[in-house]
């Protein structure tokens, strides 16, 4: 059993953007109920007293619905954050790079990360390599995080599924532990 | 065209342990051709006078073929650095994490980056994303970087053109441009 009981909780990115319809444009998005899966763990983690930090991109492009001011850049509901939580923004697709996140969690004495969000082999695949590469202990909760379908780089297009479990190879026993959310409760 | 001449070369973990047998278990290598296409970049370098890193993958792992001290350490003999050049040893995936890379590179003026090396879905792809979430113009060239077939996370068995495929397409436009030697050599 591993213990969660002082990990960080980090939401990454899940945003009302992310419902565009043309992030789908080459096929739909994996892991329906991912959204309903970490407000069940935000549940668990606000219930004890665990630290929190919800990750918002704040897109500097100017056509972005992730821009601030937009309504996309703003946090899907089921998900939304506490005021007493902290956010932390983002630029680029890191969340570890132009934030204070490493300083957070380092000046909290916080070692373990638990990782969920969107999308899978962007932000959030980028951020996991991150905190594995700089010594965090990290779990990334796959039934928690979502993709979507796309071409790779001769063509071939692969669903959000095919997309995701080849990010999750890369990452799994790498820069992180791979665990689902079920496991993760019942071990909690 | 793309101006090359100011652009750093960032050649990655490319030694001798990388032709341990266990890397093709689940399949060949793809771009047996890497290092050749490698060592004529780093010609163009040299004869240019331009800026090259050399990053070395030092493991910390008792058994592993990286560790300082085994044969397997040593970079290739194809794309082995002068002297004079800069080695930076790292220890993990990303050649930004516990190095002085990204100062280096600072405080040399130098704001785009030309990278190859090995593994492309692993310490290329961990390096590439830094690099372009830290604002430098990245230029990943395909034809010159390798990888080796794997399963990915649904035990789905994946070519080593396949795994580097899917690595690209997360990577192109989005962290990197990802381009081929023979379009470098012509730009240049």
């Amino acid at each position: 059993m591993t213990d969660f009981s002082k990990a960080a909780l980090i939401v990454i990115d899940v945003q009302k953007a992310i419902d565009a319809p043309h992030h789908a444009d080459e096929g739909p998005r994996n892991h329906p109920q991912a959204e309903a899966r970490i407000a069940r763990l935000l549940t668990i983690w606000r219930d004890g007293g665990r630290p929190i930090f919800h990750v918002r991109h704040d897109s500097t492009f100017e056509a972005s619905s992730y821009r601030p001011g937009q309504a996309g850049n703003t946090f899907k509901d089921e998900v939304a954050p506490l005021s007493s939580e902290r956010v932390l923004p983002k630029t680029t697709n890191s969340a570890f790079i132009g934030t204070d996140l490493e300083r957070l969690l380092r000046d909290a004495g916080i070692g373990s990360l638990v990782i969920v969000g969107v999308a899978t082999n962007n932000s959030v695949e980028a951020t996991v390599r991150m905190a594995g590469n700089l010594g965090f202990e990290t779990y990334l909760v796959e039934d928690c995080c979502f993709t979507f379908a796309r071409r790779d780089y001769e063509g071939r297009l692969r669903t959000a599924e095919e997309v995701q479990a080849m990010s999750l190879a890369n990452l799994d026993g790498e820069y992180c532990t791979v665990i689902n959310s079920a496991r993760l409760v019942a071990d909690d």
